[in-house]
């Protein structure tokens, strides 16, 4: 299988963009040059931070590599609803000595300067999260020599994807770690969120586009089960949270591992939005009352979330991390892509020598 | 890789026991017959219902063919609850012109007599759902030739399974249609439950026991990926559902395709156990308001969805079914063993034509 996207692989391995300041130019220029396909985050950065990371990764890395960026947000939230929100979490903004952020600090996060930067100075890859791209902005971009991805939770999702032009669609399955990149917030807790085997079977008989698949994959084994489901390359966010490149904190990268975290959940507790973490106090105490305001609730959690990173305090953090977290392994970046390279390798050859009637 | 397990498959293919009526003995002796490992589900069923089943399935084919047994349920559910859910369905009753049946008509599903029939009758396979068994009950038969299997839902309910001393453990990711087999009835729906490529990576760095994948599959090329992901078989159901062998109403067969049915979901509205299906109007009016009290609320509803299936009406059935239920095909249950065999190996070529660099 050839195409734009996997011209641009050694290894069907690509880093997921992480915001937040984990996938940092260090993280995504070892991936890449490992034979990877590393990416930036732009969410949550000015159109300038974004440039300097690009500008970044090319001094590390002559290898390919790609830029997140989030789509807008045009459906406005209930005021009130944040308000009462905002007046619970009060007393958080208190313990952590920080005050809670502006809800109406913007909601499109720059993303038609973003996307100007990325036209004038093009980069290998651009992948969207949060729903698909106006058609024109996908065809300028390919025009531009650039590899377009958009997530997609449902095979649904996935056909809207290939219908505006992208190049490659991203499964992401609700094993994922960090926002679901559902096209609307609609998801609603009720166990309907797809697993990453079921739909890539959904989306491989519903579109033609290369499909890379996402979520709780941490092993060479699992990569090799999602191409052998039809998957052109597979997408890693918590496995590369631990290793040295990764901008995550050290109590973060800690609680992966920590015994005290027993499981994920999906949870609106920190931007309004779902997304999968470790279950911690905060979620615990919080989630059940968010609202669905997406990205009011990112802005006025933010400063408590700093704060509990800098006072080294897990409990009041955001832990995004997929269903896999436990398999985590402290590794330089490109190490751990030879790994699982081998590994998907080594599963290859047994799944082959093993036959149909193993 | 050979083992008890595997000795009974010529394909790795094994047919979920599906109770209520649906594996019945034709279905099962059918995937038997074409080199899957058919299964009877005594749930729900009287010891000799059961056995009759059993005489009827060796009566059909000398393949090997497994039954599946329930776990007694320990603990009682507060009466005040189920009460007040009775009380909340009594309208459905009178809508189908029928009562609600009496929810302590019993808690141990006839355990006891079942494993008697089971050890005086030995059969090939028996898997266990619910919960693990006495260790001196897997012995007993493993000595009468029985090869045993018990479900699990996390890495530590497998390992707890191994130390029971069970032949293997079945993987069963959230994926899965019908009720989840945890050991305990513990599971929140705040998507903390584990989709199947996760569960794989973590159970075979867990237990040595071979692992059978189950949930959401529908094609052969996902389990070319459970067996890539390190499962020594996959556990199919939805998939047989629609067979004219599987003993499921037709209007449950048609529900699996209807565009009316757009999602799963988890819910306790039909037994008081997390349990996945179609979501019909049912579970949208109950499934917020249902207890966890399994199996009382189970027996209060039994006479309200027999009588919504007598009445052709899927809306007021329990319509079980996992995510991949629109995948389903309409063939001789043999034949769908013979197509899945040739979608395995198909996938499995196709991996290794790829390489690990495609």
């Amino acid at each position: 299988m050839s195409s734009a996207l996997t011209d641009l692989l050694r290894h069907p391995i690509v880093q997921a963009p992480m915001a937040g300041g984990i996938a940092v130019p260090q993280l995504a220029a070892a991936v890449s040059e490992a034979g990877g396909l590393g990416f930036l985050a732009a969410g949550y950065k000015t159109a300038d931070g974004m440039y300097q990371e690009i500008k970044q990764v090319r001094g590390l890395t002559s290898r390919p590599f790609g830029v997140n960026v989030f789509l807008p947000q045009p459906e406005s939230a209930d005021p009130a609803a944040v308000e009462v929100y905002a007046n619970q979490l009060a007393g958080e903004a208190t313990w952590y000595d920080t005050e809670l952020g502006d809800p109406d600090s913007g909601r499109d996060d720059g993303y038609d300067v973003k996307l100007a930067v990325l036209l004038d100075n093009p980069v290998p890859a651009v992948s969207f999260h949060f729903g698909v791209p106006a058609p024109e902005i996908l065809e300028s971009l390919r025009r531009a020599g650039t590899v377009t991805l958009v997530t997609a939770t449902t095979a649904d999702e996935a056909l809207a994807v290939q219908n505006a032009g992208a190049d490659a669609v991203i499964a992401q399955g609700i094993e994922a770690g960090g926002h679901q990149g559902t096209h609307r917030d609609i998801q609603e807790n009720d166990g309907s969120g797809i697993g990453l085997l079921t739909l890539l079977a959904q989306m491989r008989e519903t579109v033609e586009i290369p499909v890379v698949a996402a979520g709780g994959l941490m092993r060479g084994s699992q990569i090799a089960a999602a191409l052998a489901a039809g998957a052109s390359a597979a997408q890693l966010g918590t496995a590369f949270i631990p290793t040295p490149e990764s901008g995550a904190a050290p109590v973060y990268k800690r609680a992966l591992t920590d015994p005290l975290f027993v499981r994920t959940g999906l949870t609106r507790a920190f931007s309004g939005r779902p997304a999968r973490a470790l279950v911690n106090r905060f979620i615990r105490e919080h989630g059940p009352y968010a609202p669905a305001a997406y990205p009011e609730i990112n802005h006025l959690t933010s400063p408590v979330r700093k704060a509990a990173a800098k006072a080294g305090d897990a409990q009041g953090m955001a832990l995004f991390a997929g269903q896999g977290h436990r398999l985590v392994r402290e590794l330089p970046a490109g190490q751990l892509v030879q790994v699982l390279a081998a590994e998907l390798k080594a599963a290859t050859t047994a799944l082959s020598a093993g036959g149909a009637g193993r």
